[in-house]
């Protein structure tokens, strides 16, 4: 495609805007430099979009960060096409139905967090299976026990019966991940019908079974206005005695005082890569729970991942250029948007 | 098949020395109960099998464990079909030359630990990728970096460069627990044909490539007369920068105090979970060592595993009983048997 | 979810005008028990929806089918959530922009033939690349020739270089099939970023590479205004000699006359389910024609095929019953509906 | 492997007699150069190796080929380590108590049909499932069905119930090929323990079931002493109506003319590369049996096959060279060479 690849004189124009993000974080510096090279990238104050004036907003086809917008400043921008947030979440700042109206794309680039997060996951699951950490310490303190003596509770993934709750395309990455078990597989997920989770080789099954049934239960669930805090006291006495829960997502879907309850009781195991508060107080007794694996929201930044977002900008801006309907990054829709209900990230 | 299920009045003679082993150990109850059904057995004392007398010895069919044997108690045992060690070791306590010549099959069970080591290979490669241990450690003394902070050297497997020295079992079980994350997977075996490899969908690759091209390295040979301590300082040195060096086999393949130096340097980090001394004494410098993870001999000692070895004795001893070769367990092989080196067990 | 079970007194209305299915061709009984159960069903004369009234177009939620709407008709049906067309083609027969800007779900469910057709498609290549028609037909005439002697021109597909042009749900379909045969496949798809079918597992390649390095090569890509007869001599002389070129998705993107003439200079082979007219005249010379495996467009009109329609339909207005975004279908895409051209199916 | 690639002074003795084969057929230009460059080879008359004289006898390692060998000359033999037997069949010609006593191996190559033959299987029952061969005889002749008419009896293979009689490298190679297919797959295989079939994610399963509960029911189990004839009326009555047979292993396992009876009912499909006499009269009735669809024992006679054939042999000589055992081809078994019973080819 050599128009691709020509310097362009009326190069399309591109508001940059991607706090908490930098440019430098997500481009490395060949993507940067295709960036500049197809766009003329205005850099903008996110809280003052307006202020750019109505020569660049008459003509920006693009925005890269997620900026408040009012219908005011929207009206002035008759030329955009997308705004790609290069969070994960969706902030309630722009009027969406003026937005999807007119058929503005608002692309999400979250998935590139999928396959670390999957990894860190299944690292989770085998680290509750088989006490990795704390064999580790007590090697190092000489108080290790030799073969069978220290596997007493080891288990095994291969053959288990697994749980994931949510399918979405951390859900996916960590059934890819998991491809290599021989597990059962189920998923619940209420936003898909039974037969696109079949045809992902899953099997659908409500949120009781894959509590009752699993011998690790993965949640990758986002927060929404309709489950925050599902995952509750209940919930944890419904699971298999010595089953692992691993909370991938967000804090917000569980009740975190009844999954230390449920773990300290000795029920179950736990892991979690995030947080009811974040950064967690010094005093908070997940701090030294025995049979919990912690983690401090560290699954998914990478920055192998972070470069990946602006690999996905590129690819989908390519599309739009052409008139063609973004395929790489998610796109938000006019259902949901208004139900998500995750914080905003403050550190990359 | 009801000839199978009908209880024998004529029952084959089993003898019985599983040591370290026992029979409780690698059956289960049910299986202990087929065991007895279809067979008469016979509990020797593992240093006198010849005392068991004349009756016994000319009728035995098969013997579960390794005792030794003698060139003339072998001569007492006419109808003797199958010596099944269930140990993963072979020790040079019969003559095997004789021992082929007649036909007799030794089996082997090792296999069973094939699943729970790549497993905890598996396992171990995340750890080290993500920094797991520490930051748990870290978490747990209110020291961690949260996000990105906390991510400096981590990295992901999918999409990794891969190598396996060995493709026994154990090579084979780990490839699959790898199949989720698009590496590429490069095995160095000089046991095996190129052909055999490339069926398996790996690359077949020298020990120099694999050494030199892998993110994540997995030693899983065993032990011959041909490769003591044939992983060295010169070997560590050819590795990436950062690389993972995971040692599931035996210790005997690798030169330890070389792996601790290239560790120590920062230049790789490693895993283990065999030792050039078992138990190792307290005082021995990996127990501290940073940027190595620890694991007592505890990869494979599974129950679970144990319990296989049972059902696998039982399968090929009734494919024997209908004058079939022996499918489930692995042959002793008359050119390499006098090759392996490695120490009896002497915990379960 | 009792909600969804039970008897609903005041059930969303469904507009149905499915011509040229019926309902009976894409429901099972059982389905369309729950069809009724679930929704007030209207029968409609597709063209004259508008002659329904006003009390059922101002309730109407669903239509199912893609009868002429007007822009006065859309807006007397203020409640539409989605048109469900059970067709595989979008007719240009309603407002798009109207439909797009109010959010109505215009929904596709010709994925369900994307399964029998790649079915098809690999029975094809294998057909040419074994010769099967020619081979059996010869055996009833008493000439077939015995064992390698009737092989001179076969090959395998294991291990082949296959090219897939489009990867939509069939091109995905395809690749499902392929997957036991480890097979290098490159895809073109100028519509998807190179970074979808690498996670795809496949090869982003250009026209001219699947064209140039395949021993296989499909063609499943939609007729569009932009590649009518885009592959013609100048594409089948860039093939490999002997290479295979199976047709699966519509004439229209093919020069016929030139597909005739490479297959009939013994340059390569072809198989086709799709023709330039559909019945074909009797003296057709492809009728004839050697080297070419001939299928009446039946690859994927199974009758298991159609009833996976209603079941997509069902769950995805059962999705938007709940204020949920479709998921089984697929939707028209504001940028690209303009483009799609394929001619109306007159037959099922 | 410097050893490996010197040209050798005192290169090994091969005694060539690969008749029906020849080296030319099996071996590509490159690979007989290898042979000829690491080997001394004796091309020798199968019907008089003892006339070769003690020479040659008394220093050949190798036998590529299965000429006839008696105990004396296997006597004057004292350093051969294999017999390569390139057919795929083995022959009761030499005293085969002898040739395991001393370790001699006894290795065959016909593995290397299996992914050419299982390929055929797969294009045979999607030729079934489809009616491909009268579709397109029907398109010759101008009276072709178009679109769903033209598939009253079609079905598909995904999803389906698929039993595979005989698990050994032809079954394993079929199961490849079907893992795109989402099909429930079953073997019987009353030779492998049910764990080994467990293993290789297939249901290990009684001929009764595999009968009984297939959509399309492959057989490739050799013929032995045991089975000769097993699949007869009582077989064929007890398949699901409609069911595809397809046979692909020796016709002598079949009865075929309770075969033809249940194919000519209409009962069952079925195709066969095997028959009970090849050639096969002209008169025989199953030449124009509608739903039987015939190939002429050439499943796996391909060129690429034969030329695995040479590679298989050297690379296996390669490794009988290090003193290490056969790794590629298989070997024959003490047990269960005598009840094999599969005729000698005589072509090709």
């Amino acid at each position: 495609m050599p128009e691709t690849d020509r310097p362009q004189t009326d190069r399309p124009l591109v508001i940059s805007a991607p706090a908490p993000r930098t440019l430098d974080l997500i481009f490395t510096p060949d993507a940067l430099e295709r960036l500049h090279r197809r766009y003329r990238v205005i850099e903008a104050d996110p809280e003052n979009i307006v202020g750019l004036g109505s020569a660049v907003l008459s003509e920006a086809r693009y925005i890269v960060g997620q900026p408040p917008l009012s219908a005011d400043t929207l009206e002035r921008m008759p030329r955009l096409r997308a705004v790609l947030n290069v969070e994960s979440n969706l902030i309630d700042n722009m009027p969406y139905d003026v937005v999807f109206q007119r058929g503005i794309h608002v692309l999400t680039t979250g998935q590139v967090f999928a396959e670390p997060v999957a990894e860190m996951g299944l690292a989770m699951a085998l680290n509750l299976a088989r006490g990795i950490v704390d064999a580790d310490v007590d090697f190092r303190e000489g108080r290790e026990r030799w073969g069978g003596e220290g596997n007493k509770s080891a288990r095994l993934l291969s053959g288990s019966e697994i749980g994931i709750i949510g399918f979405g395309d951390l859900g996916k990455a960590l059934n890819r991940v998991l491809s290599g078990f021989r597990a059962k597989i189920r998923v619940h997920d209420p936003w898909l019908p039974a037969s696109v989770l079949l045809d992902a080789d899953v099997e659908p099954a409500s949120l009781e079974t894959v509590l009752a049934e699993s011998d690790f239960l993965f949640v990758v669930a986002a927060v929404t206005s309709d489950n925050e805090g599902f995952l509750g006291a209940k919930a944890f006495a419904a699971m298999r005695p010595g089953a692992a829960f691993i909370l991938l997502s967000r804090a917000g879907v569980v009740d975190f005082d009844a999954l230390i309850a449920a773990v300290e009781s000795g029920h179950i195991r736990a892991a979690s890569d995030v947080f009811p508060e974040e950064p967690l107080p010094l005093g908070h007794p997940v701090r030294r729970l025995p049979g919990f694996l912690r983690s401090a929201h560290r699954a998914g930044a990478l920055d192998i991942a972070f470069k990946r977002m602006g690999e996905m900008v590129l690819e989908d801006m390519e599309l739009m250029d052409r008139s063609l309907p973004p395929m790489r990054c998610k796109r938000a829709e006019r259902e949901t948007v208004a139900r998500m209900r995750s914080k905003p990230v403050t550190v990359n």
